[in-house]
């Protein structure tokens, strides 16, 4: 089982370069590594953004930001970013940094954490339904899409 | 066509009301308005929340939370919540608020709006399309759906 840890301003390049990497291989936009490193630096250097590094050397990171709901008494959690390298896959990379997250959430009394997955992608799917995701709300028995608007 | 207005810590009451009205009428749980305005008395006195009221009395509320994220220099917002009281609907009232957000949004150099938006809501959809948002990502070209883990 690979291990994984919580991330530092000092990790900010190494992040970076494993979220250009994750980019490029989906075919997203990216403004490089560099320009990453800089806002990782300022992100990480407050309260809003965590992130974590797995593998040694380093194969899988993940970013997660914080916001303030009117529900909950802590902040509620979204997973923006969990990447691990193809060649590294299937090695448990992914849940170690899925049990950090749980353990972080917990540590800063976060009650809801979120993810927003593609549609298609049954297998990221299955993935975070066996860490105990789920697409149905438990109040309103719903599923949510996701929706959003770019302001130019 | 109704007015909108940006709410203040002074409107906490108000905003309350309208949300646990929000939440009886969809069958959600809620604390009541008394905890939910003490909530947002400390919410709407920082930064990451801005709320919105509209109609005069008020017949609508929003609430907006900011996130920082990598990929923008601004914060994103996500509208949590949007209501319309059930007589006064059909009357642009959630209009008149939608584009308050996207005033205020701009504003605070928001360059991402985001909402989750229950499958089933096919008017709800249809509300926010015509306001410009999307439920497919014009990067990825995919639909996405919401996942949540609550912590016990």
């Amino acid at each position: 089982m690979e291990r994984a840890r919580l991330a530092t301003v000092d990790d900010a390049d190494v992040l970076a370069e494993l979220l250009h990497d994750f980019n490029t291989e989906f075919g997203a936009p990216t403004p490089g590594a560099p320009l990453i490193a800089a806002s990782l630096r300022d992100l990480l250097a407050a309260e809003a953004t965590f992130a974590f590094l797995a593998g040694s050397p380093a194969a899988g990171m993940g970013l997660v930001t914080l916001r303030p709901n009117v529900w909950y008494d802590g902040p509620v959690a979204l997973l923006d970013e969990l990447y691990v390298v193809p060649d590294r896959r299937g090695h448990g990379i992914g849940t170690a940094m899925i049990e950090l997250l749980m353990t972080e959430c917990r540590a800063r009394e976060v009650r809801l954490i979120e993810i927003n997955v593609d549609e298609s992608d049954v297998d990221v799917q299955r993935f975070y339904r066996r860490h105990g995701f789920s697409d149905v709300d438990p109040d309103s028995g719903e599923r949510a899409s996701y929706f959003l608007h770019q302001l130019g």
